[in-house]
């Protein structure tokens, strides 16, 4: 990829720009047409594909202010990566659709896609494809291809009575980061980090369909908010312990400067794409994952160390 | 899918909208997970999967006021439709990245939805997924995933000196109709139909293709300009040459009321999706397609009935 990136998108144009992001792109194992035609072709190794897209608008999912076009770039893949290892699966190519306006630098279109670049390539995942157009904004869709290895997708809604709730990643660090962020601060500055962009466990995920997870999901909108869309597409209810946190050193020290409960950011703060998994006994819990709750019957919800809890705190759009 | 969409997205919320496009969905052949997951899962019968991207932007590539949701829906899942059967293949699932503003009716969007589902339908592919945000105009990826159905797929670059050139479709209908519209009419309304979406000869790609098309693009920038793309990418020049074509009737009304040359709508105009392909020999070319033109050696390029043509008249972002 060329870094020669002098002037605006309407100084080098839609294919001037595309030019800039695939040069230099060498042949990809698994990619056999990539970008460049009306489509690229990967390939599909056990005959079927995991597919998910993410749609981030400037203001709503990033601000360029906050964070710098590879920030940006990764924070975009993540969230269509981290999907895919929600259902077990490793990443194995990316499409994407950029809409910007047309005095936006070329520069920073071309670190966007090298952040793009550089989170896939930490699952082995390709940029393929995608589409350039202007907008009033900047627009990213990010469409990630996935690929189970033979196995049987990890939904959401295979949790069952007498399961044991764990998690992987962190979570709650990507909302502290807003929050300090949103009142104009810029440290701990790990937990403004952990929103630029989040550091997903993609590992985990085929591990953990691997050890005969019953349901996972990635934690984006807040770990009530996505344990409530498991325990209803299951028909449980996820019992929620956090005597037994450890709250994270940066947690402690900006929640202490705020006068708030660092528990409340990882209940509710989104985005950092935690992997939410239930097992059927603590046995086969893999390496990685921490038990954090329980799964028992009842009416679809969440509790929170004993207490209900309702459905606020989980990001919602049109909200 | 349900029509009950009273409100706007502000009052039906993110969650509402989704429910409300997805409801009533059955169980279909080909999609292992449907819509509701982290993921979409969908067979890819011949262990490979084309896959394209299209991003749409309100007021770039199209206007509510000009257009009904269903148009604007159909318009949107066309164009990545045809790019995958511009490869010879066939659509299977299409996934949808949607942002609008919170006051916009919720029957707007989901309109939207049938309109992508009514154009995917035509080629037996289904909207297996999707993300839904806020933002302030309407914008609308839409990836396809298709299917080559064990062929090899049919690039841009396989043209070669000698070969003649066919073209599929209808051309130059949605330029003349947009032409039409921003002049402030509303007929010929074959042709600002044709604007407002496409009617892209999709069963002409996989014939092409068994047929051993040599090359093939679909024109979505225009004519000319999409037979540049293949001339560059095979190193080859194409002479395309009019004087045997039948102007179709509501072009030569419209062009002779504004005294203008139908056939520059049909060199220039993009959105048609009509389908453009080299053949080794006038005898293969299948029904259906029209040879308009040969490939000959030399510096890629197009000209038009012996006067080269340089690049003007195709849609370019940010020019």
């Amino acid at each position: 990829m060329s870094n020669d990136s002098g002037g605006t998108l309407k100084d080098i144009g839609e294919f001037g720009l595309i030019a800039r992001i695939t040069s230099g792109d060498a042949a990809t194992p698994g990619v056999l047409v990539g970008p460049g035609d009306d489509t690229a072709l990967v390939d599909a190794p056990d005959g079927r594909v995991a597919v998910t897209c993410d749609l981030l608008v400037e203001g709503r999912h990033f601000r360029r202010d906050w964070s710098t076009p590879i920030d940006i770039g990764r924070k975009a893949a993540a969230a269509s990566l981290a999907d895919v290892a929600a259902m077990g699966g490793v990443a194995t190519s990316l499409v994407v659709g950029f809409g910007a306006p047309g005095d936006l630098p070329a520069a920073w279109a071309v670190s966007l896609a090298a952040g793009i670049r550089e989170e896939a390539a930490l699952v082995g995942a390709v940029l393929v494809g995608g589409d350039v157009v202007e907008a009033p904004q900047v627009v990213i869709s990010v469409t990630a291809l996935g690929d189970l290895q033979g196995r049987a997708p990890v939904l959401r809604s295979g949790a069952r009575d007498g399961d044991v709730v764990a998690i992987a990643g962190r979570f709650g660090w990507s909302g502290a980061g807003l929050a300090l962020l949103s009142r104009g601060f810029k440290s701990p500055k790990v937990l403004v980090d952990a929103h630029r962009f989040p550091e997903p466990p993609y590992e985990q995920g085929p591990l953990a369909a691997i050890a005969g997870a019953t349901s996972m999901i990635d934690i984006s909108d807040g770990l009530i908010a996505d344990a409530r869309h498991v325990a209803e597409a299951s028909g449980v209810h996820i019992e929620i312990d956090t005597s037994d946190w450890q709250i994270p050193g940066p947690m402690q020290d900006a929640a202490a400067a705020y006068n708030v409960d660092p528990r409340e950011w990882m209940l509710t703060g989104g985005e950092d794409h935690a992997l939410l998994a239930t097992f059927s006994t603590p046995e086969v819990v893999p390496a990685g994952f921490t038990v954090i709750g329980r799964v028992v019957a009842g009416e679809p919800g969440v509790s929170v160390d004993g207490v209900e809890r309702e459905a606020a705190g989980g990001h919602r759009h049109f909200a």
